[in-house]
């Protein structure tokens, strides 16, 4: 039997576990994975390309478990009335082979890559950090405050976007937070003042969306939103004087902010830093980017922590997708027995 | 929605259309896409391996769909009652990028396998075969031998194993058949006399289940068993005097029987002949072999299949595996209206 989550069961699994513990749960599992990185099995995406978007498999592993998601990007499907982005992952059993969870990760993606960057904050953003701007209040937006409040306690959230629709909607949902929500008419006053910076736009090319001159020594900028070739979102000149966090070098030469500094660029892989491999901050001088494009590691541990979450709760649906024959040389029967 | 067909589902659509139509319109399916092969995208299994065994990403992709099958391979599985091999397969609408199905695999891919080969010797075989000796008969074994009288109206199999318990079984599973089968006591008394020869073992290691003086001239020998590094099935002196068709060379030269004939071997990837860009048997006298060892567009074939006759007999369940929000900036506002 295979456990099946779809989007109404993690719905009601995040509902009964409640939001900010998720996140928080979720940072704390992410973490421990990353401190294991060497144990992981690492490779690039499988991507095929068509004209008009990408699918993709993004798979990892380790002695125990087999994970991967399915996941495409297709910028012009919002015209259609659809997501740019959908993902189904699952969850293999080493041991065995056998399949054992897959699940919607269309919702559990945000989940993780605000779990993520909490995560890594929490390494790197200066000590007593209270305030984050957060730019880009699209579909990823509440999660990040969220797992930010959860995480390290950010109780104030400076927020702009050049979609006034959106900045309404995020303000809407998270009225009866408790978060102590400013609207912001620019970048310029949004990141006045804030320990942390997130940028989390869609806007698909190169672009400075956070230029070096707004950006005071000591703050941490989680980067979220340049996550693929010809979408960036930093000032070349940031970059230039900031200490830079990475999750796989490889891919994020090719997919991050960093692409804007040429094939060669140079980062600190974040596992190096929580397995104390490597130096996060320095001082409270320096200005920290998290260059975070997603990384395959990321969703095992979401898929692990909802597997071990969703069968504790008794949510999901047990799916009948692998024949459990008496014979395994009778598959014959067994399927004439069952169509009968 | 994304359609779920599960193993009872399987066997309900089975047994709705027929075995024997099953496969043959399966077998003329992969045949049409095997004709239009170029037009694929083709890359080698992406493979993770243990020291129990292996779990593999299959994928492939043309203009219209993106499909993949996650498998494993377990030898030790059934000592533990499990079995050796299991799959899921998925189907993703390349156009909008979104997941359409998901379908167990474990059948269908013997479904699948049993179609391609009676698809291969439909090409290759001498006209008029009637007899096909079947050396092995485990799980694939049945289907081989229908999918040999729907495509070629093989009506007589003689058939051996070394376990007379799976000689048995296979015996009774199609003793209401109507196919005349004869048990035989060894594999030369099987093969006297066959026009085709099918071997299906699965003992994992090189080994000849097949020596090279018991094939006459103008037999066609459907090698299915020799399949993974370091299992084969067939006398190099055979493969020597024969004509070897293959599915996808790079791959077979590594998991093949052709792997006894070291890394440059040669052998007429079956696709061409289809497409006429190649020749398949010569003459009366020419041995020939199909090689074959499962190839990603066979799953994508038989997925498509699925799907189409799933739908047209309303057959499976629709799982809300993707979000459907309103506003696709709005997944928070959406998941917080599942949940509440």
């Amino acid at each position: 039997m295979v456990l099946t989550i779809d989007t109404p069961a993690l719905a009601g699994l995040l509902g009964r576990v409640g939001v900010e513990r998720f996140l928080r749960e979720l940072a704390d599992r992410t973490e421990a994975d990353f401190a294991k990185w060497p144990t992981f099995e690492k490779s690039a995406r499988l991507a095929a390309h068509s004209n008009v978007g990408v699918l993709e498999l993004m798979p990892t592993s380790n002695e125990e478990w087999f994970s991967f998601k399915l996941v495409n990007g297709h910028p012009g499907n919002p015209a259609a009335g659809l997501l740019t982005v959908t993902a189904i992952g699952m969850l293999a059993d080493v041991a065995t082979g056998y399949p054992r969870l897959i699940s919607e990760m269309t919702v559990l993606t945000a989940l993780r890559t605000a779990a993520t960057s909490a995560m890594a904050a929490r390494r790197l953003a200066s000590p007593g950090a209270k305030t984050m701007a957060l730019i880009g209040t699209g579909a990823q937006s509440e999660y990040q405050a969220l797992a930010f409040r959860a995480c390290l306690g950010i109780n104030s959230i400076r927020y702009f976007d050049t979609d006034a629709a959106a900045m309404a909607k995020f303000a809407r949902n998270l009225a009866a937070s408790g978060l102590e929500l400013t609207a912001c008419s620019s970048v310029a006053a949004a990141v006045a003042g804030a320990d942390i910076i997130t940028t989390a736009t869609a806007a698909k090319r190169t672009q400075v969306v956070l230029a070096d001159e707004l950006v005071a020594a000591g703050v941490h900028i989680n980067a979220i939103g340049g996550d693929c070739p010809g979408k960036t979102e930093l000032d070349p000149k940031l970059l230039a004087r900031a200490r830079i966090f990475v999750e796989y070098l490889p891919q994020t030469r090719i997919e991050g902010d960093i692409q804007s500094l040429g094939p060669e660029a140079e980062a600190t892989e974040l596992w190096a830093v929580i397995a104390g491999r490597a130096t996060g901050r320095t001082s409270r001088q320096d200005i920290t980017i998290f260059d975070s494009v997603g990384f395959a590691l990321e969703d095992y541990s979401a898929l692990r922590y909802v597997y071990d979450k969703a069968r504790e709760l008794g949510i999901g649906r047990l799916l009948p997708l692998v024949p459990e024959p008496k014979d395994p040389k009778d598959l014959y029967g067994y399927v004439l027995g069952l169509g009968a």
